[in-house]
């Protein structure tokens, strides 16, 4: 095979995980399995990491095999666990973790000073061209690069749970990040199969929980204003939106419903009801008191009574069943696009 | 087979179809594959009804024949387009149409008026079990029951665009309608493998709109203001909460994410992050100045510019090839529902 152009020696590709909690070990499995390249060194301060990784990987890593979303050109995946295990290893330090590492990925706590101590630390011991990750979901690049000598080499690049099975990565820059960190980012992930995305601007909660909260705002204001119960809005999202969004996006689904006009002719025709709709759900709010979640999440009476709703409707949720059939859906909307190709 | 509690003289079920544009033909198709005891009548006045029909329906026929939600006990299907079609006779007149009914749905033009003088025309011609849908998407059972006699017969039951594929409707009685319209109109949707959704009060743009154009507001508010681009926007919502939400819905999914203490817990943890979210969206809109659409779809500047975007990534959307993706994700979400039972 040809030899690695970020790499003299090897093909081989070294990732440093800091930081070894659920996002962690779901991104050490999606390493494992979709890039056989992959060698991994894992960094975590907590006293029983090689018992939790060993009880916890394991689940990760089989739950990729259906779906690794590896690209056919990484060759032969190891089928089995112990050789994917067989390439990470448990780092003894920080430095041991990234001295040698291609790409050093951090998923620590969600606090502005630990990741604005973390990276100068990183920086003193990683190779030259080493390129950062972080998969904070609200810490932006450029606040956690504020004690960095070069901060050009960091992104947030954040997952959306979890990231062993979901395409998606928010490939959230700084100004300072350079174009080499998210050309080497972008080949990374494609090559992986995963579908970076890219935010332009360090915006609160990036892109993908922007659009999700949006809808979730105006599921509450539904529910709490006794237009739906809750396990009917969930079915209405689940058997239409849903499957729909898992194919086409928002923009070229109403693009396409607007026939050989495009959105410009949806909106032309049924603006009157876009705007009559985002109306009635502030007219709702304004009527409810606001739905404020505030910084406790404490929203009063309202939102006790939807989770009442949602726990009496669901209870605990199987997540092995759900996410075998997410899987099932991933594998579906992938299998129909490659054939079109 | 058993006779039809519904009707004493055989199993036969009676559809009138009156209105055969888009949504008319995609239900004929849908009620024809679905539900090999319907007879359908279709009424439209426009003159080409015959050819329009020739040309148009098998094409939807043949589009349900990988997932047409039939539910087993329906027994076998008829395999071939003709065998459906033989099933389906253009009437004459409206009162041919509704006249031997047990089911009289309605997709005729979306103004309250037609539809306030169609009702009292059919009910003089319906049988006294007949039960009545409107299609509407806008127009409330209680508006368009103003001249009625009996109001107790009607109710919304609006569709997810394509119905003969989504299997989302939405059921919005007036509250005139009867709790024996309701449940013989989920009877009827659910043999056919369709979802129906009860919305409890009659809300403007119902539930299935409200939530996909609250998404689309945040969406275009992040285009507008630069953050991604109209086609990264599509990508995060494809690779992720698109195919989440075709095997759950928002209130499972964050119900999940709180693990043991389901929504409350997760609402408590990151309650701060969705307000951020939600307050972020409202500051973006109210700098950009509203993002108004207004009666005639024309937001201005924005919607011109985001439009553009949208044609410049897309231009004419390849509809098939993105229903038989559809169709492939709907046939995986379902077949693991299936597997759990």
């Amino acid at each position: 095979m040809a030899s690695n152009p970020d790499r003299q020696h090897d093909h081989t590709q070294h990732i440093a995980l800091v930081g070894a909690g659920t996002i962690g070990l779901s991104f050490a499995a999606l390493h494992l399995t979709a890039n056989p390249s992959a060698r991994l060194a894992v960094y975590d301060t907590r006293p029983d990491l090689e018992d939790y990784i060993a009880s916890h990987l394991p689940g990760y890593i089989s739950s990729c095999a259906h779906g690794s979303g590896a690209a056919p050109s990484n060759g032969g995946n190891d089928s089995t666990t112990e050789n994917h295990l067989s390439r990470l290893r448990i780092a003894t330090s920080l430095s041991d973790a990234v001295s040698n590492a291609d790409f050093i990925q951090e998923q620590g706590p969600e606090t502005a000073s630990f990741k604005q101590s973390l990276w100068p630390q990183i920086e003193r011991h990683a190779l030259a061209t080493a390129i950062f990750w972080s998969s904070t979901s609200g810490i932006p690049a450029s606040t956690q690069a504020a004690s960095m000598s070069d901060p050009s080499r960091l992104t947030v690049l954040h997952p959306y749970n979890p990231p062993h099975m979901m395409p998606l990565l928010e490939l959230v820059p700084s100004p300072a990040t350079s174009q080499t960190t998210l050309d080497r980012t972008n080949a990374y992930w494609r090559k992986l199969g995963r579908a970076p995305a890219l935010v332009r601007k360090e915006t609160p909660g990036f892109v993908a929980n922007r659009l999700a909260f949006a809808l979730l705002r105006e599921a509450f204001t539904l529910v709490a204003d006794g237009v739906i119960s809750v396990s009917d809005l969930d079915q209405v999202v689940t058997q239409s939106m849903g499957p729909r969004w898992a194919v086409a996006g928002p923009f070229q689904s109403y693009h396409a419903g607007g026939g050989e006009g495009g959105l410009e002719a949806f909106m032309r025709k049924i603006g009157g009801t876009v705007q009559e709709c985002w109306s009635a759900g502030d007219e709702a709010r304004g009527r409810l008191g606001g739905l404020d979640v505030g910084g406790e999440g404490d929203g009063g009476e309202w939102l006790k009574r939807v989770c009442g709703e949602c726990e009496a409707s669901y209870g605990i949720v199987d997540t092995r069943g759900r996410d075998e059939r997410l899987q099932g859906v991933l594998d579906a909307a992938k299998e129909r696009r490659q054939k079109e190709r």
